[in-house]
């Protein structure tokens, strides 16, 4: 029936020109912001500028700052026990010290860094925008912007935002092997999920059978489910055992060097109620005209109303999720958001997700969601398209 | 050989006097500090008083907020996607927004959330401080901070750490069930592995075992590797491919209902060069030293004196890592560490990792790590012992 033929995977890691390109980029928008240096804390950020990749982000002991000067490479100031790994990227100035080191965690070699950068604007970028936070102690960063008076703090969200917003080819090609990968491994489910397998269970097959056909990881891979539909779905998966008239929502992040998919597949255990099949079919229309609608020029919030309308003609009681889509990449949700009041304009190498979702009966949502990269001609599927009638595991 | 039975799981979740405990203890030690509430930003503080548990936080669109009063039950305010979800836990009082909502995300409802509870002292209590970092923009904290005004801010990290310090019986039993799977797996990675296969095959067949063992994810499985030793614990998998010669360090954290392991396994690709074979004698006398060591009384840096003294006679040109071991838990690193100018008093209760590491030659390192619960009686192996002699895989 499908294709169940895994694609090649691409190649892992990114030519030096990419990263090169990025801080060209960031450097030009630096410049018009009057901004001396970008530092950076996060992972996704660290990342896109050096190509430092480590699963070590999941100890929280430890800071890592990356410096993006006005001009020339990035500047990392890490601890010592990611000196070796930061060397091999294109990254040439490697400052370390011998963290954990509370009385001085970082802080006082990073004012340093910083301070030399910045003897033209005397301004220093730091995200403190919507999305980012800062991955490093509230009192350190006081103490930071302190030790750096009186050198300004001003907002850099919106230049990491645009910045991220638009993917490279490369970066398109690792999201569109996964959002492959992870597609197969759904269209596969309904042979190995079966009534009586609890939410955990199929989640577990979801899992290895990702892992089998060359996903790195699921970092996020939940479910919900329940009789005639489901009450959430960020939850779970739980022990709850799959009966006929259930409906099932798998929603999974499933990620390939560093980059994610996002998108979730409905499953009824038997055959379908009628207002599930319906409501199905009403999420289903709804991508449709999200898909048709996710032109270059078109904004966020128009993508929202287009979509909206459709749910609202259809029954929707509520949206509940927030948003009808978002943002992917290096991160599971990124900017923008189809809402009211977003507006951002969609452009070609935008990768977001088209996420129709609703309350279509008191307590049972329907949500469906693709992923897709905007395009001159439009917007161009990442995903293999969801059935079109609910998928039902008898 | 090895009994290869796995352990029965532990039931899942916690029991709600496990959830009034942790609350009174927090409130006890509020009181000391004269705090009228504790705002918490992060998935371990918000799970640990409430039993929330999602995945979901590895979107980072969203902040989520868990206040917790001088009396009575923790307080939600989160985004209206996590309200099903949260009104599952003994938590009662949910208030939602939203989100996302870039204009507001949540730090008005929020603030008028806080200034309800600050009746007594003035005084909010919020973590400031080392291993600690706000989930939440840093923009909406300074925000949030001048609604609060006159009200204070206070550093209420000492209070989590020393909570979070020692585990509860039901806590420990999810860490030895993770460290007991992953013991297992490891046990049996020499049977599956081979020369020729590269680090990153190794670790997916690892990754593979450990789910079909009973656990639930692995978010850490690192790998590096090199001829006679590698030279770093933290990046990797690679696609580097294993010879004759080669030593392979795999360290993971795999979960559990939410509790991690965090220990490694050194394996030898062929018959090791002496020097390793040397090196691998020295960290596993160095840890059986740790192990005797470890007793309720003895101080973290007394702990690290007793292993860097057997690191540094068995020839340690440095020790590169920051410190030799570290508290885990809900994270896979948490407090205390074991550094010199740590002293903090080991406690029954507590669940540390023993990890003594050296640079045998230079840029050659060679670590060990086992997990530990301190008992009246010392420590307690969570880990099933790595063998005293390095492995060879023929």
């Amino acid at each position: 029936m499908t294709d169940d033929q895994a694609p090649a995977p691409p190649r892992r890691g990114f030519a030096q020109p990419e990263f090169e390109e990025r801080t060209a980029r960031a450097q030009r928008l630096m410049a018009a912001q009057e901004l001396d240096a970008l530092l950076l804390t996060t992972e996704p950020h660290v990342r896109y500028f050096s190509g430092f990749q480590t699963q070590f982000w999941v100890s929280p002991t430890r800071p890592w700052f990356l410096v993006v000067p006005r001009e020339g490479r990035p500047i990392a100031v890490i601890p010592e026990i990611g000196a070796a790994g930061m060397k091999e990227t294109w990254v040439e100035d490697v400052r370390t010290w011998a963290a954990p080191r509370p009385e001085d965690d970082g802080v006082s070699l990073l004012a340093a860094t910083l301070r030399e950068q910045a003897s033209r604007f005397g301004r220093i970028g730091v995200t403190l925008g919507h999305e980012t936070h800062l991955r490093m102690p509230a009192g350190d960063f006081r103490r930071l912007v302190e030790r750096l008076r009186p050198l300004e703090i001003a907002d850099s969200s919106a230049i990491l935002r645009r910045l991220r917003n638009v993917k490279s080819a490369a970066e398109i090609a690792k999201i569109r092997y996964v959002c492959q990968v992870t597609s197969m491994a759904f269209e596969t489910l309904p042979a190995q999920a079966r009534l009586g397998d609890s939410e955990r269970e199929v989640c577990r097959k979801l899992r290895l059978d990702l892992l089998g056909r060359g996903a790195d990881d699921s970092p996020y891979l939940i479910a919900a489910s329940g009789p005639g539909g489901y009450d959430n779905i960020i939850m779970g998966p739980t022990d709850r055992v799959l009966s006929r008239g259930d409906v099932l929502i798998i929603d999974t992040g499933t990620t390939y060097d560093g980059y994610f998919c996002d998108f979730d597949r409905n499953f009824a255990f038997g055959p379908p109620a009628e207002e599930a099949r319906r409501a199905y079919a009403v999420v289903y229309r709804a991508t449709q005209a999200g898909l048709e609608a996710a032109r270059p020029g078109a904004t966020t919030s128009e993508l929202w109303s287009t979509m909206w309308a459709i749910l609202e003609a259809g029954g929707a009681l509520s949206e509940s999720v927030g948003r009808l889509g978002h943002g992917l990449g290096m991160q599971l949700t990124e900017a923008p958001s189809h809402r009211p009041g977003d507006d951002t304009p969609l452009q070609p190498g935008m990768v977001i997700t088209l996420e129709p979702g609703m309350e279509f009966a008191p307590g049972k949502l329907m949500v469906h969601e693709e992923n897709v990269v905007i395009t001159e001609a439009g917007a161009e599927l990442l995903t293999r398209r969801a059935p079109p009638e609910l998928p039902v595991i008898a």
